[in-house]
């Protein structure tokens, strides 16, 4: 099939192209994509902002990430950050910005992936940039969502004795990309001058490798929550690692926390990944990140609630500030939590 | 001075340590950056959402552009889009990617440029993302505004025999770039092993410099039509070029138009530099883009109120479509509006 290069078309033909049949499902947007700004209607409900940006080689690696899978991930990780806020997510704002290598059924594809996610959350693609980069691929998506006033959950309102929970399970996301990079490490060595693709054989892997490149927002885990009547009194979503963000809550809410180390949640897949890489599985699960579970605290009276749940684990407490962040191990042993994640990118 | 790494601080240490001192200044902004999302609250007002994505290379070039001008034009771009929509800027969040060769202090000149812009037009920096970059710097901000429902101008309101202007003059921030690469070019062709800074004379030429590192959004001319009671029809900020913008408004308001050359407002010093540089100040003054001036139109009936503004010229006005999107040059020749822009930048 011919490509088509993106000059073909211009900026403007490139995004008429792409969003055509866009249609706003909800009623607060009132104006979508075609001016200088869209327009949201917004009556009792709080309005909520998040936004984050991916750039090629840092966040994403494309030997091995189809483009689709790109544009899901890129959305559904602001799509998190909304019911990491206990809110529902409407509007969102993409921008792009590619080189001359990137053709329009590159585009195509990536914003098939965007939308797919869109469509699956009810968000509304509402406006964004298209832009030329003299290297790579950079992604800014901002995602807007609303939220009842009384249901916000900031990070900042765990107390002592609080259960601290997760949703699904933790690691799987990094394991999948410790696979992926070593399959890539095996197909540069053995060199490739026929051109052939990278295409390495991972059954019995699919499900790490699909935490890796198509993570799923827990608008589902919100939706529970609300159906228990539970209302969290922290929150976050885990995109640095389990231990970074328990320290955030921690420190945001004056607490310490106490969490068990078996009661971690780890799928038997990462388990056995981790095994035959010879990593220690629970350092995957608290310092991997790119889960995009829900981590959330909830009042000790929640307990029989929450254990009616589907795919929530409960993993430990909120303790006084002054007894730490602690794991707690198998053996009893207390060892400080420590936060690690995003800064080893800049130190490479 | 030493110069601090950034990954001294981290991610988190730099985020502190740049936003430590932001205090939110609207009632809409419940709360700001320090949670997966941003929270603000409108009541009866709409709300308005822009973003746009600079490049390194491509949008700025560093070798003339001070980090602090950068983040005062990044701000502005956006919040004049919110202007653009007649509507009131709010909240802003700003992501960026950066390379190891950025320092913290670098950051902090591009956070003041960005914070000065934003105390300028009363806007609260609420959130955003600060990754890593393989290559140059990459910035995102998306701006939120408030307009009440019957305030909004879109680009699809303008009638025939309504009115074109602009505010302020056309052309300056395209001879500014002129400007700077043609002393780039003479400074990288002359040799500078002695690390010698890039500073040539610019006397004389300060306007041109200033309108293309430093534009302003106009929120000026919106307070000064709301003064008089004027609402225009359908409104741009130029961006990409007057003829660009004009054959926007056109389109999707299902017009044509008629704009007088000798109307176009030019300043002095960007008519000397287009005589020096041997180009067509007109020409320059329809496609340079990178003005930030409003072009908009209003009703016949304004006529008198629109000579009353300060700062804005009546350069032409809308037609039946059939007629087509014309520029009347100084002998009476009817010649049609081309867009040109950003298309060059993938060309290149």
């Amino acid at each position: 099939m011919k490509e088509t290069e993106i000059s073909e078309l211009g900026e403007f033909g490139l995004i008429d192209h792409l969003t055509k049949d866009i249609q706003p499902v909800n009623k607060s947007t009132i104006y979508g994509i075609g001016d200088d700004a869209a327009v949201l209607e917004y009556g009792d409900r709080e309005t909520l902002v998040t936004t984050d940006m991916l750039m090629e080689g840092v966040h994403f690696d494309l030997t091995y990430t189809p483009l689709k899978h790109l544009g899901y991930k890129a959305a559904s990780v602001n799509i998190s950050d909304i019911y990491a806020m206990n809110g529902k997510p409407c509007q969102m704002t993409l921008s792009v910005a590619l080189s001359k290598r990137f053709s329009v059924e590159d585009m195509e594809d990536f914003y098939d992936g965007v939308m797919l996610a869109c469509r699956k959350h009810g968000v509304d693609l509402v406006g964004g940039d298209t832009t030329s980069s003299l290297t790579g691929l950079a992604i800014s998506i901002t995602c807007i969502g609303e939220a009842r006033k009384e249901d916000i959950v900031y990070r900042n309102g765990a107390k002592q004795n609080d259960l601290i929970c997760v949703s699904g399970n933790l690691g799987a996301a990094y394991m999948g990309l410790q696979l992926l990079e070593r399959e890539k490490a095996v197909f540069n060595s053995t060199g490739h001058d026929d051109g052939e693709p990278f295409s390495p054989d991972f059954s019995g892997k699919e499900y790490l490798l699909e935490r890796q490149l198509k993570p799923e927002a827990r608008g589902d885990i919100i939706k529970e929550l609300a159906e228990a009547g539970i209302k969290p009194t922290s929150m976050m979503d885990i995109s640095d690692g389990l231990s970074s963000e328990l320290i955030h809550i921690c420190r945001q809410s004056g607490t310490g926390c106490q969490v068990y180390q078996n009661r971690i949640p780890i799928d038997y897949q990462t388990a056995v990944m981790a095994e035959e890489m010879n990593m220690d599985v629970y350092t995957c699960a608290l310092n991997g990140g790119e889960d995009y579970e829900l981590l959330f605290t909830v009042p000790l009276e929640c307990h029989e609630r929450i254990m009616t749940l589907k795919d929530v684990r409960l993993i430990g407490h909120m303790t006084k500030p002054e007894l730490g962040r602690m794991l707690v191990t198998d053996s009893g042993q207390e060892i400080e939590l420590k936060a690690q994640g995003w800064q080893s990118h800049l130190d490479e």
